[in-house]
């Protein structure tokens, strides 16, 4: 199935990523951001529901200083820090947030057109990163506006060794697609008010003719992968 | 139109507001945060499509020190700043933005029923504030975790005379309509891939009977009501 779902990115296709039925129990829509198209961006609000967000390597963010939105808020949020502590999370304890961020280069940053610009300038951007960071962040204030509609989420380095959510498993796959390494996810949800249940996934795969991948046949792929390289 | 839109805000329904044509240019769903449901999540997602988000009222955030996050990036933010820099910003010289929470009676935060209970919870919230802002804080984190799925919103004090954007005109219906100060709203998108028209707005408005008004209409309302309190 891994090879399948490599296939199916390389081809500009969406795939479908259950993680586990023991963590978010959630099944993301993931597309190599560099090849996002305002037609996917419509699929992905329309049919999945979620926040629209892109991911970059936890490597790609350290070359611009991008932070973990929880490393910002613990250093300068000037407020009781107890709205930080997220223990009692159900699935993890920490998240991937970073920054949200539009391309300058469109109007509100909303809509479908202006979300795609923003992923494909982030994707660009990323593939331009150099080792001068100051470099990186100059263009980075060129590029895009902070605040913005865009999510950005930060894959841990090492990947699974230190987090297996969604952000790890579609940049992972996305990285051995050897393609750009930043995916563009999103929740899917149902109308039964919940996150689709991996039944509906299936189904909506199907219909679809969408490749559904679980988290275990990635991280299976990453230790093997893993063992080779040492 | 105004006493229409009140109306409908007071019976715990819908609304569509559209700015102005030479400003976003949008119409947002708006209701009071108190009255969301899980059914109306869903709405927005599915025939709104772009970022939920609930606002506050500029005075009730300083009771707990709610940041814009402008303020906390530009203090803050590791990085060369010029990406704070929003002066080529179309349609307004800054924007509404603070932080994204997640109600602690959630689980990943994003269905429709997480997202009903974060802003539910958050009209509780802003009901309860009281004049102790360590107090207000630690209630604060005691009801939610940051970052999360819901965006908040700031209303600028004194409403239009600082910005016009939907997250005034939405507060200040709102709390016109006597209700909590707080309403969640998101944009209304179009399958042609750009924001709803006016057009395209009028239509869905008829077809779900739906009241829409103007930003110009809740501006004179505001203007007319000013010039009474002084």
């Amino acid at each position: 199935m891994i090879d399948e779902a490599i296939k199916a990115l390389k081809n500009k296709k969406m795939i479908l990523i259950h993680d586990f039925n023991d963590r978010e129990n959630e099944t993301d829509m993931v597309i190599a951001s560099e090849f996002v198209t305002p037609e996917i961006i419509r699929t992905m609000r329309k049919d999945g529901g979620g926040l629209i967000c892109t991911t970059i390597r936890e490597k790609d963010a350290k070359k611009f200083n991008l932070p973990y939105l929880d490393d910002l808020f613990y250093r300068s949020l000037d407020m009781d820090k107890s709205v930080l502590n997220s223990s009692d999370m159900g699935y993890d304890t920490k998240d991937a947030f970073s920054l949200t961020v539009n391309s300058r280069d469109t109007y509100t940053g909303i809509p479908d057109n202006d979300r795609y610009k923003t992923v494909k300038h982030f994707s660009e951007f990323i593939n331009s990163l150099g080792n001068n960071a100051n470099e990186n962040e100059k263009n980075f204030g060129k590029i895009f506006r902070v605040p913005g509609h865009i999510h950005l989420l930060i894959a841990r380095n090492n990947y699974f060794k230190e987090r297996k959510g969604h952000t790890e498993l579609s940049t992972y796959i996305v990285e051995k697609a050897g393609l750009i390494p930043s995916a563009t996810i999103v929740e899917t949800l149902s109308d039964s008010f919940n996150s689709m249940t991996l039944e509906e996934s299936k189904k909506y795969a199907d219909e679809h003719n969408i490749v559904l991948i679980n988290g275990k046949e990635i991280i299976d792929d990453f230790n093997k992968t893993d063992r080779i390289l040492q």
